[in-house]
């Protein structure tokens, strides 16, 4: 009989997805099942999904939307056929009327026929890319989470939903700054080719160093700002709107699908 | 004062469109405002606009996704900013429980808060850049229009829409069939690539000869025959789920979009 190992139960999407159904794994997916996308879900009501839907068309850079469900359906059948997006993820945030209401690891008490789910790209999926390009990723080195910044760059709106861009930070060596660029490019499913390079007073941003989500940035000398548009993007402008029901994976708790990174790789 | 001739008239998508609402154009739109992308109309009511909206994304080879209104409003706002879907098509088909009710040059009086317009790539645009490449287009010769079939082909349901794709049919002289797919696989938001190369009988077509749309091909010696996920899938899926009333534009008589087709190019 085969040992088990934590590398063995996390090392495929179906085995992430299982441990978060059976309340085995309740923690961050990072590093999880490498090689497959991991996945931002929104959950909104049906008297909202249309015009989300609508959003994230017109917005593909911070909404790279990977699946989208049925009315009332939990099952991704693009990404992860058979699985459940009510049990499948290792937490939950729920928000009502704007503000965060609950944490919890399942959702499916909340899950009526008139909910929808979103899948959007996650930038964990192009940091993989950005590595294998022997692009050093400071964050991880120092073991924080990516600064991300709201920004003056608005979205296009589309019915209840408007308001500006969030961006994550990377700082970059000067010289591999355009490798940066080439490499994310191919990646337009996960936020593709970053938004800005340089200056972030041109972006709205005031100060680098205090990140309006996650933890201040780390550089080296001549180290580049590079901002790539966020997967936060479309949870702030949801809670602008002030849905009465939202619901999002945990920061950190992905979905797991089973699409292998180099699917989504335009060329 | 400057003399107005046909090509002053129909030389850009703003003065087609103008034409059009004021009912001096009813006729097809092939070979005006050349350099600007064209688009197939679907129109539907809010109960069926997010299964639609999921279908397209479900299936992006036959329902590429240029533009989507908010719900209710008739501007396509990124693909034609001040357009009015309502009368800027020189002709319309209205469809009612999934016959084929009326046919119209203005929609206003059907156009209700609850309607929802889409517009889909069409193939005028990849055809253009085929021939730049050097590709003949048979039918452009021949003067007939391009042969569309059934085929066995099933698309990925969404709520209340499933069925089979249609495609097109070029044929292509063997020695530039690799060309052809190189061509069109750089503009996927106007169907890409091909979707099959050869035998008609691996996708359910039976005979060439007879085409459920369109006039029979006309080939050469040593032509292959490439098809093309179709823009009119779904035209046909949408009837296939009898909706109480849908309008599309009639055939040939598409909405010019101020979208340059160099800007559709993904390389």
């Amino acid at each position: 009989m085969a040992t088990s190992t934590h590398a063995d139960t996390f090392s495929s999407p179906s085995m992430v997805r299982s441990a978060c159904r059976t309340g085995r794994h309740t923690g961050h997916t990072a590093a999880m099942a490498p090689g497959y996308a991991q996945a931002n879900l929104v959950v909104l009501p049906q008297e909202l999904a249309y015009d989300f839907l609508v959003f994230c068309h017109r917005n593909p850079k911070p909404c790279p939307l990977l699946d989208v469900t049925d009315i009332g359906r939990a099952e991704p059948v693009q990404t992860a056929p058979g699985a459940d997006l009510r049990t499948d993820l290792p937490g939950y945030r729920v928000y009502r009327n704007g503000e965060l209401a609950d944490e919890r690891t399942d959702i499916t008490e909340l899950w009526d026929h008139s909910m929808a789910g979103f899948l959007l790209g996650c930038s964990f999926t192009f940091e993989q890319a950005l590595l294998d390009a022997g692009i050093p990723m400071r964050h991880h080195d120092a073991g924080s989470v990516v600064s991300m910044y709201r920004t003056s760059i608005p979205c296009t709106p589309a019915g209840r939903f408007h308001g500006e861009m969030v961006v994550s930070l990377r700082m970059i060596p000067a010289d591999r700054v355009i490798r940066s660029v080439e490499v994310t490019a191919r990646y337009p499913e996960v936020h593709g080719a970053p938004i800005h390079i340089g200056d972030p007073a041109a972006i709205g941003i005031s100060d680098l160093g205090q990140p309006d989500y996650g933890d201040p940035p780390i550089s080296e000398p001549g180290d580049v700002p590079v901002f790539w548009a966020c997967g936060v993007t479309p949870q702030a402008i949801a809670m602008q709107s002030r849905p009465e029901l939202m619901i999002t994976h945990a920061p950190g708790s992905m979905f797991v699908t089973d699409v292998p990174i180099n699917q989504l790789s335009s060329r």
